[in-house]
Formats: C-alpha cells, sequence, structure tokens
C-alpha cells in the first residue's frame, strides 16, 4: 500500500484488500470489462475463503450461491454483485465470528 | 486475532475486521439487538471511512447514504444494511482505488 493509504484506517484498508482481490480475479482476456466469470469467482471463493467457508459449516450456502451463479446467464459478476455475495456469505456467519473474538479476548483476559 | 484467525487469507481478515468494525458500533442499550442506531452508522462513517471519503471526492454519495438511512423509519441498521452500505461507498470508487494502486506499482517498478 502507497503512501495516501497509510492513513488509512483498519476499516478502509480491509475495503481496499477487497477491492483489489476482486481486480486480482477480473478476467483480462473478457469482452466485458471489470468482471469476474463465473469459474474465475469459483476459483476466488476456494483460494480467498476457503477457511472462513470450512471453519463454520458454511460451504452449503456457497455452494448454492454458485448454483445462483450459474443460473445466471449473463455468467459475469461485477464488483456490486462480488459484493453483495462475500456479505451474502459472512452474514450468517458475523455472530459467530463476533462470539469467537468475544471467547478469546475472555481467554486472553483469565478469571478476572 | 486468536489462533483460528491466523491461518486466514488476506481476504479472510478484511472481512472479519467488517464485522468487528460492525459489533463495535452496535448499540449495547438497545432494544433491537445486533444493529446499529443512524447517529452511530454516522458516526462509523466519520470515524472509519473518513479518508476514504475525503480521498475520492465520493463525500456526496455518503451524505446521500445518510439522508436515505434517515427516511428508514426503522432507524436501525443490520449488518446486511452496513455490509450493502459499505458497498455502496465502495463501489464507484472501486475503480480509482485500483488506478491507485496500479500507479504505485508503476512508480515502484521504475521506468522498466
Amino acid at each position: 500500500m502507497g503512501e495516501m493509504a497509510e492513513c488509512y484506517t483498519e476499516l478502509e484498508k480491509a475495503v481496499v484488500i477487497l477491492v483489489e482481490n476482486f481486480y486480482k480475479y477480473v478476467s483480462k482476456h473478457s469482452l466485458v470489462k471489470n468482471k469476474i466469470s463465473k469459474s474465475g469467482f469459483r476459483k476466488m471463493l476456494q483460494r480467498e475463503l476457503n477457511h472462513m467457508l470450512t471453519d463454520t459449516g458454511n460451504r452449503k450456502a456457497a455452494d448454492k450461491l454458485i448454483q445462483n451463479l450459474d443460473a445466471n446467464h449473463d455468467g459475469r459478476i461485477s464488483f456490486d454483485e462480488y459484493w453483495t455475495m462475500i456479505g451474502g456469505i459472512t452474514s450468517p456467519m458475523a455472530n459467530l465470528i463476533r462470539q469467537q473474538e468475544c471467547q478469546q479476548e475472555q481467554q486472553g483476559q483469565g478469571s478476572s
């Protein structure tokens, strides 16, 4: 990250990582610019969200999302669709992620 | 971040930061659990997304989003709404963020 990004907050850096990850998987030879192909999106989920999907038993939800992608005959994923889909994967496990954080904090603090 | 999180990819860590940031602003004394109040969301935008909004002249879009929040009489922001709204702020500037990254990379590589 460059000069500008150094003053960014944690949240802003996280958003930049999500943006960069999108462009990492944008198909370079696509007729449609700034979109990810279905196969690229599948690859992205497997590589970049693998632990999160495995850890929470949330893979079924992801499989369903991918099936819905197959049903979409446009066949390309825009940034908005990418953002929405990661949100759809994250939402049902948001409270779980938070509970894990809380447990870790409690363990760290010991029995005070 | 705990043991589990250490094996997380960059993208997964970024998603966890977005989740943690949501719960940081969830109102503790709210009748409605796991939601952020409108005033809390405004505070969050100002504190956590300030550089991003300023740097890109994207503040108008954020103001419009906040106005739309005011129009929503439910008055509480769920995780899904939070995710969607940050996506709405990010989407119009996604390409800009990417271009800045590219320029920085080119500068870093010199005139090869």
